[in-house]
């Protein structure tokens, strides 16, 4: 069955920005979608076929859901992966594989992979329940400071926590997780490995993240890295190593810390289009949404290099501010060079929420940087 | 009102492929947006907040829907103007205006528009049925060959037909007319002028256009043009005072022959999103159509210089080919490098029927092109 035909039809689990930016691609292939999200007001509820209401964690939503589509995919981890591996078992193509997002969706398990396929990355511990922490502290098994990893559901950064103080271990969420050591490291990395279903693989360029220093997310993004090409070329050696080791299919997003010692560390994966790869869009020759959509469908994959020069911001809501949203000077910086908005269409907004990006483009990276840093001074989201 | 805010709503009348891509832009901005047209299965049926079936050539039909928006636009220039004008008197933002899509409804009227604002154009003698025509050619007032166009509704070239001998006088459709001289020019040229409400003026650059000899249909658009410098500047200046003469708002396409003396001469024009300016989406800063929409909205205007050469090709159905559509070798195409095809998502072909496009991009316009020529060469637009 061709993609290309009203017969054929896409299932996305997951409707939120990420699912919404598929959409833009899908349109323009006129691929037939069916999205599903817990909320009806998700931004993705527009632009696909059809739009249904449902809880993508419980088993017979997603086996439903996965069964009335050809192709499945999704937008987040947190997906029931029982469902995914029965529609597996059924003949279903589910594109990253059932496999691939039980080893990433726990954090745990996905340091063990690294460790098992001598990937590089963060010494760790692994406990069942955060009160083993208090004792191995005691016991000296564990030195502070270290950083906390919630095994499971972390998203965003808000299962991530630097714990420096036997008192910061009482206010830690219980349950699995992980330990892991606080690595001095000197940048963020990441890059975007696509890999189709017949194994085509194209890397895209080293992109440096800069975080946001309380609330763990990342503020830029620049593309390409301002760093030494023997950085960058063996930092999409490790990617395709890791993308190697997992042999998924659709694109698997890498992120990596650069030591001071020039040693490149692998953090975490995600298996999907990814908050460092959005600038991509106005950048690449080939976004990453459209990519993705490319490798699940098994089409030939696209250039993955720069037209230009790109920076990614992140649009947060601020801080003291919950409700319904407005973009404050969202004109001022639309009047600046190389500068498009893209907002997610949340109707409500609260501190740290992500509710749009920001690219800006130019022949030039610095310059495009410092554009990066006058939008981040101007536009607030704020509530009404 | 802010433009950002789900209070706000964008109306537009026509649901076809330009509506569509209007629509990408409108979901990257979260606008609300209602679209009308007459075909339930109309490209831009999804990807809007609303859509209803209804004829927009029905005065009480856009009444009632542009009364239900904030902003009303068309991406076609077949709707009912005076209804637009109605709208107008009733304080409804209308953008472009009646006036501007009044002049330019009418092939005629539009002539009569450039020789009153000294703009050049091929000398042309108008009708008011085809009879007088046959009277002209006996009395010697007007010479074969000729350029016959429809005063009214002429779209894809459907309005226009070169006239040799006396008995193709005979098969002309009635009605308003007009007889041009038949301009022996090397070249056809495009510049797309933006002009937002506030007076904001961003020409793109001169683009060439290489037609289809039987359907007169757009085959290669080039971005670029392979042209000096001298005449691309005098194309561009042309079409400003073009623009300047319309005071439009909203996108101005201004087609322009060159002549075999580097004469330039403007065509026609089209007030909204051109298929020369297609190839934008990938190769341009900014593309046209979110240009149209920061214009209509009062936005400032964005960057429309090149991020890199770009080559455009119409896929139009095949000859001999009517019904279900099938894109042959589209998987071929899109592993040729800087390749993205855009499905219409018309479900039905028809012989040079408008049926997607597909852009190549590369550093090098003459690279663009020549993939561009394997792209027209693979792909085929058949019926199953």
């Amino acid at each position: 069955m061709s993609y290309f035909s009203s017969n054929f039809k896409l299932g996305i689990l997951g409707g939120g920005q990420l699912g919404k930016m598929m959409l833009y691609v899908t349109r323009k292939f006129d691929t037939t979608t069916k999205v599903i999200d817990s909320s009806q007001d998700a931004p993705a509820r527009l632009a696909c076929d059809e739009f249904i209401q449902g809880d993508i964690l419980d088993y017979d939503t997603v086996l439903d859901f996965g069964r009335s589509v050809d192709v499945l995919t999704f937008e987040i981890e947190n997906v029931n992966v029982d469902a995914l591996e029965q529609l597996e078992h059924e003949g279903k193509k589910v594109f990253p594989s059932s496999k691939t997002l039980r080893i990433i969706q726990n954090k745990a398990t996905q340091k063990l992979f690294y460790t098992d396929h001598n990937i590089p990355t963060a010494p760790f511990s692994r406990f069942a329940y955060v009160s083993e922490i208090e004792d191995a502290i005691t016991n000296g098994g564990l030195e502070l400071p270290f950083v906390w990893k919630s095994a499971r559901f972390g998203y965003d950064g808000q299962g991530v926590k630097v714990v420096r103080s036997f008192s910061d271990v009482k206010q830690l969420p219980k349950g699995e997780c992980i330990a892991e050591d606080l690595i001095p490291f000197k940048n963020e990395l990441s890059v975007i490995v696509s890999r189709n279903v017949s194994g085509e693989i194209k890397t895209y360029p080293t992109v440096e993240m800069e975080f946001h220093p309380e609330a763990n997310q990342v503020e830029y993004v620049l593309c390409p890295a301002r760093l030494p090409k023997e950085i960058t070329d063996k930092a999409e050696r490790l990617a395709l190593k890791v993308s190697e080791a997992f042999q998924h299919v659709g694109l698997l997003a890498v992120e990596m810390f650069l030591t001071k010692d020039d040693e490149i560390l692998v953090n975490e994966v995600a298996p999907r289009p990814h908050n460092s790869g959005h600038q991509s869009i106005e950048g690449s020759f080939t976004c990453q949404f459209e990519q993705h959509i490319r490798a699940i469908l098994d089409l030939p994959l696209g250039n993955t290099e720069s037209k230009v020069a790109s920076v990614m911001v992140n649009l947060v809501g601020a801080e003291n501010h919950t409700g319904d949203v407005v973009y404050k000077n969202i004109e001022t910086i639309m009047a600046m060079d190389g500068v498009t908005p893209h907002i997610y269409g949340k109707k409500q907004t609260r501190p740290f929420r992500k509710m749009g990006h920001v690219t800006i483009v130019d022949k030039d990276i610095n310059k495009a940087r410092s554009i990066a840093q006058s939008v981040k001074e101007t536009i607030e989201v704020i509530s009404k």
